[in-house]
């Protein structure tokens, strides 16, 4: 399967050049989602790979001849290979555990761990799965930024996941990385920014609370968001139950938005993710 | 605006067909929703009316002439007028309410409701809203149908709505509608088939209950479901209470079917109601 | 019916005081509900009134002799007569039609409307259903708040409904209308502040936008919270679609917000809303 | 902590009974919750363990003189050790992973898993957490209930989960199991019994399809629920996105169910599970 998402300003006929394109190379259109949103065009496209193209590559060079293409962003993406995800972790292991068992159930597209870094050790989790665990402290440690980059280089993941990993991160650590960092979360943004969400949801008495993916950008807990969920409080809830709860719904959202970007249905425009169904 | 749903066997090539199409009469496609789902293909196209075509027969004709129109189905419908919708209703009135409300308030897609028949009167609801009332009581009536179908034939809506409407019509009454008749039942179906699903489910003990909108055909709450939804039950709760918290349930799940409905967002294929988003 | 709720430290033993009490008075519970937080005990009693008091002094004079009464605070309610409703409304009429329609169905607690103020026009729907519907501009009117608080001084209502009423309350105002105030707010609390919600809801995203239904209290938008719930949002939505979606949340959220206070299972303490079920 | 349930016919002074008896043993009553239901009064208490009573038997002893005991049924857990609980499993192990992760995390009340029997093999996942795991074929092994019998004798558990266990249950091996059996099954019963729900949810075309925890008896699926939850299901998707979708949907009602028992939060009666918050 090969997919793309494009946008672009709209104007008549975009779908009709495009279908048209792929339809000139035979390629058998499994799915389209489009829509306009404030005068763009985003448009997602998955369809049969049927060796119309090599790679990527080979496909953006044909692309880049249709007239559409001209003030657009292209993501394409062929489905032949396994995606590698790094995923960082600190005490709680919930939403860590979570992603571990999707991808041994099969239920993210084809996708593996290449490493987890930890400022809390659970290696032991790490072992079980065959991931190399990386422990790199973040106390009394000013260099734990770089050795984190080096592990990072070392095996170039596709995506970078922060599954309840409780430090934040530098703008440089965020360039130098080079691919997307998904976080967690643990309330419903933007209500309770920062690191006491529950504690401040409990104070405020708020009757729903919930948990929110989204892409990192250097402003604290400000970047794009890919997903949200909720859950019910009842009076009488301790905040320890609230974190219990939420764990629940942290390590849903968590999933459910790295499914999302793992078959590259989201795209990030004018500081807001787009998500295709 | 003007959008059409239209579904065939499936194969390369039909997206580029028809977007050429609209692109060669200069028509712009605001939304597009595709899917194929066991061989068949789905689609929904909507584009803003640039006077390519005077009305649905003028489309229809040109459509005809695709390759692609061979053994599908076309539904065309242009936003040019308000859709008329005649309602049922029984003893209880809150879909009833909910219905004349969301038009009132704009809600619903361009719609009027031309008729309202009971068999309880509920002529100062229908007075409210300035619209005619007919009471068409089915006890020691034997003619009720025939009474309901003159009302039908007078007004001639584009749909019916059976909002609680507790009589199941016959097969000829349907027939002779003519008209696509849509229903809320008061389970979440297939469970609790019938007249009592709220006494059925405080029985059974489930822990969620719902509610059903479908289409009706003459087996009895068999018709193609087009939208359900369910609220939480706790212990304690009495069938009141289920039947209190259901009202709102359906009519949240009545409006919202009549919604996609008014819209063109529905197809109805092999006993099963494809809903676009 | 009687109920009371009743707060105060938390010690042994208040339980067992409490329904020795009713016991002695030969008063059958038929709902209790009870939890701690925060070293506060906090209580709901239900029971059926048997005439063993006249009336709430009567019942409190009792209960002050009561060890457990100290420190404590009740609210003590017999359910012998409606309770009366104050609404208040603006331009969109949607929350103050599902409260009419709730009330007219008998899905609130026995209770009426006693009139409804709007700086916008509702009086035919006041009319519909029997209610005085009094016209108090807000615009170039400097006395408009001393013109309400007359017409509340002439109905004297058990409560104030805000059915989105789009205009902030003065301090004075809250403390001379001397009743408590239920508010719409049309996003979910303590997210999106003021008075263009959806708005930012969009710009920033969120992938779930809510309503908040709170006591009101002189700081905008901050008042103890009584019931939220929340919608999903699409990639695509409009702000338009956002506000038709946003309406019947608010909706329910209101009704059920009200629904809570005249049943009497709200007790404010420390700046939350402690919900009874 | 203490905590009992108890039911018995309705009378005035039941609580006043109970709350007396706790309150003469220095007992601080934690949480209390209450309700009547067709003339049945249901409880339960949890209090502090203050040393009044050594253990159950000793509680049971003084409670059975209250004459609120007579004609009534009790529950009494003392808090003091680990709760055990032996799984079954077959194909499929999501239910069961999410259940070893739970109690990992700690986010079920007090509890181990003392083994799992699977008729796949799963002694991976077992030997991770350090369980033994029992592989008991169920083709071509007709004595395959002696053998899980044996397994069960030899561990006692106090619960038995079946984390989707694809085998029926024999009454015989109901009876002879002497431990609650608490199933999960892959439908929003009473809809779609049997083996195959998901094929049939998708034929009938429902909106949302869910889970059901329940207790074994001898008839298959229709045990007394405990937990049930739903998942909203899109035009498009296929019975193997049914089924992914399914699995998180199943993890959770199972989870949750596990956990109302586990903190002896239902009580069956008449054939319904009344369930404690």
């Amino acid at each position: 399967m090969i997919c793309f998402t494009f946008h672009c300003p709209d104007r008549p006929g975009i779908v009709a050049e495009l279908s048209a394109f792929l339809a000139e190379h035979r390629c058998n259109i499994l799915a389209l989602e489009q829509h306009v949103e404030q005068d763009r065009f985003f448009i997602r496209i998955e369809w049969e790979d049927n060796g119309a193209w090599q790679d990527s590559d080979a496909f953006a060079a044909d692309f880049c001849a249709l007239p559409v293409s001209v003030g657009g962003e292209l993501d394409i993406h062929f489905f032949n290979r396994p995606q590698s995800l790094g995923l960082f972790v600190s005490r709680e292991p919930h939403a860590l555990l979570e992603v571990l068992n999707k991808i041994e159930l099969g239920d993210l597209v084809d996708a593996q761990v290449s490493f987890i870094i930890g400022n809390v050790d659970h290696s032991a989790i790490a072992a079980r799965v065959g991931v190399p665990f990386y422990f790199v402290p973040t106390k009394d440690n000013p260099d734990f930024e770089a050795q984190q980059l080096e592990i990072i280089a070392k095996h170039n993941p596709d995506f970078i996941g922060l599954a309840r990993y409780m430090k934040i991160l530098s703008e440089e650590f965020i360039d130098r990385a080079a691919c997307p960092i998904i976080n967690i979360h643990h309330s419903f943004l933007p209500s309770f920014v920062g690191a006491k969400p529950y504690e401040m949801a409990y104070e405020r008495g708020v009757k729903l609370m919930g948990a929110t993916s989204h892409f990192v950008i250097p402003e604290l807990d400000q970047g794009p968001i890919i997903e949200q969920d909720v859950s019910r409080i009842r009076s009488g809830y301790s905040v320890e139950k609230l974190k219990q709860i939420g764990r629940d719904t942290e390590k849903k959202v968590f999933a459910q938005a790295l499914k999302k970007v793992l078959e590259h249905k989201t795209v990030v425009f004018s500081g807001r993710t787009v998500v295709f169904e």
